[in-house]
């Protein structure tokens, strides 16, 4: 029997066994993405140092970047006071964080009553998954 | 009968008809939060350009710093690429987002298998909260 590491009691997981972890940018602090991770996810992130989330539509662990080489590796994981939110600060690889193409997924910023798209795609998806 | 606002259209609220919105301070990109807005949360924040979040224990309109004073003055707003997570930048009235005192909710951090806390009381909660 392997004991369970401590730090995971911390740790309130919802009625769907996640948890919410942000992901920023370790050297800019620029937020990248906000995705789910479920209790193996995150053993998984903290014994590679690789973001590793849970995919809610595909219901399977989801190592970021496995396809596109765009792996965000870990620099520090923390909590908040509630102990149902992370904050992983990691080095984003290829600079893409986004499925789109995009340095992060937060491209779409409010102007008025508008959504306006304030960030370039980089690459195209096309490009980062069809290689 | 009154117009709904084109850019609620583009959220994705979840099932609880919520959506995650992470806290951002405008200045330093220091992560300050994650907390739900509801639809009527957003349409007063954006309305007030001051943080309104929906309280999921007290299930009602949280206006952010209300009893502290610690408000978040809203700069922008941003919308992720799946549409339900926002991303809001703000000013941190008092530099205080935490209900525990401190600065950020983060204030743990894993070293190793042990979580630290990495964040210290800027303010007692008796203090700001009893005046």
């Amino acid at each position: 029997m392997t004991q369970t590491p401590s730090f995971l009691d911390a740790i309130k997981w919802n009625e769907q066994g996640l948890l919410a972890a942000i992901a920023q940018d370790a050297r800019s602090n620029e937020i990248l993405m906000m995705a789910w991770m479920n209790r193996q996810s995150l053993e998984r992130t903290v014994a590679t140092q690789q973001a590793v989330y849970w995919s809610r539509s595909r219901q399977q662990l989801w190592h970021k970047g496995e396809q596109s080489g765009h792996v965000q590796r870990v620099k520090s994981i923390l909590l908040d006071c509630d102990g149902d939110t992370l904050l992983l600060k990691v080095i984003q690889e290829g600079g893409i964080a986004c499925h789109t193409g995009r340095a992060n997924c937060f491209f779409r910023t409010l102007q008025g009553v508008e959504w306006e798209e304030t960030l370039h795609v980089l690459k195209s998806p096309d490009e980062i998954y069809n290689q």
